[in-house]
């Protein structure tokens, strides 16, 4: 109930951020579909090849974050309050960010074949990449709250699930590989895919507050 | 001097927020003090059950922070304003998260025994917790503000110590330990300590902000 | 477009803010050029010099940030929106830190020889410094915003490069050095100069928000 929330009674619909919103969270989808790919891909030329892609898409969504943040700039009035644009905005740049460093790395280190647990936590990141964009697609509308919440409540879950995961792979590659070099190399690439869930739960947040306010 | 705080004269005392930070912080003071004595006990079966407590009293943290968001989001005049009492939740959930995450550490990495350094760390996280309990306490009546500043000048300085405390064990640990794959192990979890000492500083931060806003 | 930057036409020019500002950005440089002296001299003695001439200037710039913090609690009209200015600071204090951070690892891990890589991230970091201070210097007269935007962008692609410097540099590290331990030593201290750098792209982002708005 901020005074912002008073004056978006007073405009005529948004047709401007939530667009911009939409097309950050459905390159994220696309960017997720590309990484479970690549993690089961066994073709190592095909898998570069994806590394390319995750890497184009991921200048495009630096172009969508950055029209969002010269528009809130520029912008007085807007459908939420400015600052949970902007959260939700970077949030779903920081996502990316995350995914992209992990498949830079599985290019660098040259890790192959792919650890299991790689695959298990971009199939997670998959599905919160889906739940996120199904709740952004539904704040244009802001009716079907329950199906957004639904969402919100199936990241945070998955979240949980995807931090058990890293745990667990940690500890046992700290019994079963004895190579110092190995363990570092696939650790730096676990946890950048467990802090993209991380990442995944902030977004969940936010729009939660975003959905709070309106109510 | 914001315009919320020009608010605050006009309305009751808060009775919603204040009551939940004292929870938080006293909640946090709770979680220290196991973690103290997880690093401190040597029976390896209670060393666990006290990883469990902990989990339990971070679950509890949670949906006190929730709670707040919720709050927050719904409120429209806030005893300080907004974006620190926000500040100050999730500052009081991360110092948790930390804790946390060096407790399960310990015991997925199979640590032991508990290095030195692990214990001295929590004490001065024990040290931080309390001083900052002590602050959140006064904030209900905003008197004696000597005293407020003396706890939060306390947390700056133990988190110093707690930083020099932290690169000495580590280049020592390169020296001594042989073994690479140890010093990952110790190395993170003695960086999960750290780095909860310096949430405790983030938090003394927002505290300071908040009182200097009031004089 | 805030009610903060209507205000800023009511009252005379600020005395305040920007010159603090400007301090901040100027010891910024200063630690910049004491950091990349640092990497270039071999006598070890003059080395530990250096760090401990970085360690004066970080506690000039953390006093330099905390009067900003104070004023900024206590004042009621702001040269730009309060949150940008809080944001820049803590900003250039963090870019302060992460160069603190890596000539204090050298010290502490016995770093000897320099790896060729840190000298390039010195050098990068040395650049950004130069540009950031450039921009809040121009923030003053708010003219010459063609020169300041330049900056900006300048910042951004040393800062990609400095990522893809980092990258090659670790995946060689995992391939040249066989011993763990070297890698683990070598890694943080590369990680917390290209965090720098990170830091300071995200001031470059802050200065050219603070643009945006006065447009």
């Amino acid at each position: 109930m901020s005074l912002n929330s008073v004056f978006q009674y007073l405009v005529p619909k948004d047709r401007k951020f939530i667009p911009l919103l939409e097309s950050a969270s459905s390159n994220l989808v696309e960017v997720s579909n590309v990484l479970y790919n690549l993690m089961t891909i066994s073709d190592p030329v095909k898998r570069i090849e994806m590394v390319r892609l995750i890497e184009k898409l991921e200048h495009k969504g630096d172009e969508i974050t950055h029209t969002i943040f010269s528009e809130l700039a520029t912008t007085f009035i807007t459908p939420f309050d400015r600052e949970d644009i902007q959260y939700l905005a970077s949030g779903l740049d920081d996502i990316i960010d995350y995914i992209h460093g992990s498949a830079k790395r599985i290019e660098l280190y040259k890790i192959d074949p792919i650890h299991p647990s790689m695959v298990k936590l971009a199939e997670l990141i998959q599905q919160c990449a889906k739940e996120l964009n199904e709740a952004v697609g539904s704040l244009r509308s802001m009716r079907n709250m329950t199906k957004i919440r639904e969402s919100l409540v199936k990241v945070n879950s998955i979240e949980n699930h995807a931090d058990d995961l890293f745990d667990n792979a940690v500890a046992r590659l700290f019994e079963d590989e004895k190579n110092a070099v190995e363990i570092i190399k696939i650790k730096e690439v676990l946890s950048a895919l467990e802090t993209a869930t991380d990442k995944c739960e902030d977004v969940a947040n936010t729009i939660e507050t975003i959905i709070l306010k309106q109510a």
